[in-house]
């Protein structure tokens, strides 16, 4: 077994074995050293928000001081849901090593392979532009700020 | 303009003043009454996953005690981008009001459109399965907890 990928399965057997959340464990390494191990915490933490993935990338710059990870590779027991996979891409994260699949995960409970597939319709069907107009002075407001630092 | 995009637009311009990050601020409501405000953190926490929205959701989570956001609207000053989306369906969050759209908020300068168009691609580049079949037997010992909460 892969030596990261087996630090994330312990991560992820702590998080279950103590009700913190589903089977998802992740570790970040850099240069062939760990920099951050997460798993998921939704219900011990009433997250929904803090998967493996997102818990390992928190750990990860606030330790390295950036929210910057290029150069960065995520080790995941599971394929990441939509929400994480995005995370590693605003986090600039280059490599996902991941072990499960979706069907794999399905199988178990979670609704990731559901979310992948209905994204579009539920975007028609939850979202309403509103007050734009004003929204979009706000914009103009962030486009004129000098100093400001972009992501 | 609509009472809670205004309070989502004062959210936002505390956080550009402030250099928190990008001109994004968000509301989540229940039976009309605002539940938490949320903004942009990214650069101030160096905590790339730290998007209005999901701000929004964490304090939310935390005042009601629940990773459930049933029955909750959400505004928001752009279009949340897939990260915060998805974050949105995992708390069940009913209705979504935003501001700008992700053309809006690819001329400020940010990814959001790009990953839009580009997940696809970039799961296939970036993801790779690994040890899959230890990983299964760890989905196996979480199937087998009888007195896990499932979300």
């Amino acid at each position: 077994m892969n030596k990261y990928m087996k630090i994330a399965i312990e991560e992820a057997k702590k998080g279950i074995n103590d009700n913190h959340g589903g089977p998802f464990g992740a570790v970040i390494v850099k240069e062939g050293k760990v920099i951050s191990k997460g798993h998921n915490h939704v219900v011990e933490k009433n997250d929904p928000t803090c998967h493996g993935e997102i818990d390992a990338i928190r750990k990860a710059c606030k330790k390295l001081k950036t929210f910057n990870l290029s150069g960065c590779e995520i080790y995941t027991t599971g394929f990441p849901c939509p929400m994480c996979f995005c995370a590693i891409l605003w986090a600039n994260i280059g490599k996902v090593y991941y072990g499960c699949n979706t069907d794999d995960t399905e199988i178990i409970g979670f609704r990731d392979k559901f979310f992948e597939q209905s994204i579009p319709d539920k975007k028609i069907e939850l979202c309403k532009e509103l007050d734009r107009e004003d929204c979009l002075k706000l914009y103009d407001e962030y486009k004129n700020i000098t100093s400001k630092t972009q992501y």
